[in-house]
């Protein structure tokens, strides 16, 4: 009886069975951060050691993807006002280091150690990726600092954003050679975050670059005007509606897991949305 | 007879037929920089304004191409010692902002005026540069800078390389809007380069983005010993035997244009290459 009335509320909240479905259905990722054909013996070699420092806890590898979840899209469409624009090129849209082919642009494994809040990166870059002749181009070496220390921020301080990247190139990186970024949190000013890194050869004997990065994580009080800005809206009430009643029915734990892990994912899209925001508003 | 002579010359030199036409054949290339159906209406309005202001000659339009001539690849397997890695993959090898599929990734066009020391760079961020949902990675931005940065450094101050990028995120940039890149020499420091440039709306209201780049050019000393090594290979002796006889032996001026043409992009490619080992050295 009681299943049978949360039906009925849930299908009022959706406004359609489609909807109404998401919340439990799985929706399929390929990990792109796994070995793949175009790895070079360097690449599956640093790989199989992190992973070895995996097994005692220590290190835990990060998954990466090339789309955001149709979800997420949806999240995107209820927080920005100018939804039409989004409808049509959000279908489209790809992370950036995973849109180029594999083998050919951004082949990385990310690393991270909760301990000494440290991230490392190993990463191979394709012949896509050319500046000069047979070296890597300075952007290419600049989004894959970005997005190491991006997530060394993030792992280590919560969200954040990044609101300066200072590089120092010392020497050019050779195309589809095999180098590993180190990232770590030096310090904590405030609510800023300070982030650094350098990349080496995998003997480490090589330096290739160094940068530092400052994040700013997400400034307390734009949360809270965007939650209560977000609460008035239906879209996120229609959420919380279903959200409750899809946890307290669920018959499994596999289930409610599922349930948590997709509101969990709502909430990391709404703040990083929002963290874009304030900075606009910060700077 | 001369003629005769100089082909038989050219054969020997050359040893093969191959790489004799190449120096009067012509390599078709696509210029990327000019509009294609991705171009949005505001991409196109900005092409057409620069487009009239290179009229009376103080702007100038600056090609872009996707892949590197095959002489170039050729240059490059010369000029250094490891060419098994570069025979396997040079010939995959793309400019990295021009690898992504039209209209996804980085759609651009740049334009220099030379009386003021000034590149612009209009940029349409494409549906794969996703960093944050609906905005463009920090990393794609940071690659445009890079790459204008760069040009604006290279038309005004000889061929450099970037030693040092500070980019400062202001406000996020959404995904598939256009904006306009300005650069521009701030001062020259010996031989340092300083090079500056800010990201903003087309409108020029919002202000998205500003960075300052050092660019550091070829130090004469690295380019005389690399061009008395360069110039024991045999390679590097068979070219300029080849281009001393077609040029003096060219019947029409087109032809002997073509073929000093070849060998300013040859010198062209060397010292950018000699520029990254000097800046491997230097720092």
């Amino acid at each position: 009886m009681l299943r049978g009335c949360a039906g009925l509320l849930r299908s009022w909240a959706l406004r359609g069975p489609k909807r109404g479905r998401s919340f439990s259905s799985e929706v399929l990722h390929v990990d792109h951060s796994l070995p793949n054909p175009s790895w070079n013996e360097d690449m599956r070699l640093l790989f199989d050691q992190f992973m070895k420092k995996s097994e005692d806890g220590s290190w835990k590898r990060l998954p990466s993807y090339k789309c955001n979840p149709p979800e997420r899209i949806e999240d995107v469409k209820i927080f920005f006002p100018d939804a039409k624009l989004l409808k049509e090129q959000m279908s489209q849209a790809q992370q950036f280091p995973r849109s180029l082919g594999e083998g050919v642009g951004f082949e990385y494994a990310m690393f991270h150690n909760h301990v000494e809040d440290r991230t490392v990166c190993i990463f191979q870059g394709g012949p896509h990726l050319q500046g000069v002749p047979g070296f890597l181009h300075g952007g290419a070496i600049a989004t894959m600092i970005d997005s190491a220390l991006g997530m060394c921020a993030i792992l280590t301080g919560g969200i954040a954003m990044t609101a300066n990247l200072n590089i120092n190139f010392r020497r050019p990186i050779p195309l589809c050679s095999v180098v590993v970024i180190n990232c770590q949190l030096d310090r904590v000013e405030g609510r800023k975050l300070f982030v650094s890194c350098n990349i080496r050869s995998m003997d480490e004997k090589t330096l290739y670059s160094e940068a530092t990065s400052k994040e700013l994580p997400l400034p307390l009080y734009v949360v809270c005007l965007n939650l209560l800005w977000t609460f008035l809206g239906l879209g996120v009430v229609r959420f919380w509606v279903c959200f409750c009643f899809d946890l307290v029915l669920s018959p499994t734990n596999a289930q409610k897991f599922s349930i948590l892990s997709h509101a969990k994912n709502k909430l990391k899209v709404f703040l990083s949305i929002t963290g874009r925001e304030a900075l606009a508003k910060i700077y």
